[in-house]
């Protein structure tokens, strides 16, 4: 699928069929966040791919209680390795490395015909004791993955004009 | 060009040729900016779209002399609207959202046949000054684009085993 149209196919699914992923599909997911680029290409992170219904449950009271992240077939936990690191602009370089990364497996989810939802709203402890990550860890995003049960909505957006000034801020 | 190709051939791009970005190949990359997701749709950004030669020069001594930021024809500064929100799992989302909408731009700028460079090691308020960016705002990242000169490079990643766990950290 052409990187134009997955960009504007992605969207955040809330909503799956109960229907498993294939091994050999979430590979290909996995291996596009394994491409990732990095700040010095450290690869600051580990995936902690969920299945177990039990977990997903627990990982979905974790995320506040967002039950779809129960029905999604995978739940993906994206952990930063190195949280304390910053680039001399300020930004910190865990979050930026994870995001690149998780961006990555989204849209390679909608060449597999997956949809995908990036979780922010979660507890943070909740989220390590259950997955048993280091304490200097620190999961910079929760992914569900699955078959999607919704309907693609019209994307709303602001225009280019709105988002974009040349050669000075306007 | 496929998504999975476009990630296997993305790379950073630190030389150039001598060749401008026409504007219409310009706003393709955008557009993979402005369809980006952002945490509750609220798209907390702008790009700064910098062709002055003499502004990219000044951008190249604030990026900590990196030379090639003046030899890009385009260099692109991603600007957070809103640096201090939190996403609950303890993730600055300004961070997150602007990574995603950066990345989106490499992989297009990929398929556009562009080579691109994610810069971070540059001094805020002197870009902040440079291009005339409000006080409250921050600059997430500085991105270079431009036909590369360069030969591509192999792709040094770990293996899934090495960053991929199931159910649980290992």
């Amino acid at each position: 699928m052409d990187v134009a149209k997955a960009i504007r196919d992605r969207r955040s699914v809330r909503s799956y069929e109960n229907k498993d992923i294939p091994q050999e599909v979430l590979l290909k997911v996995l291996e596009a966040a394994r491409l990732a680029p990095s700040a010095n290409n450290r690869q600051p992170w580990k995936f902690v791919v969920v299945r177990e219904a039990a977990k997903r449950k627990a990982l979905a009271k974790a995320a506040k209680e967002q039950q779809f992240v129960a029905e999604a077939p995978v739940v993906i936990a994206a952990v930063a390795l190195e949280p304390e690191r910053t680039m001399t602009c300020g930004v910190p370089i865990y979050a930026v490395d994870l995001a690149i990364a998780v961006d990555h497996m989204t849209l390679a989810a909608v060449q597999q015909g997956l949809g995908s939802c990036w979780i922010g709203a979660f507890y943070q402890e909740d989220v390590k004791k259950l997955l048993e990550i280091p304490d200097e860890c620190k999961v910079a995003a929760l992914l569900t993955l699955g078959y999607p049960r919704d309907q693609a909505r019209f994307k709303n957006r602001k225009s280019l004009d709105e988002i974009v000034c040349y050669e000075k801020w306007c």
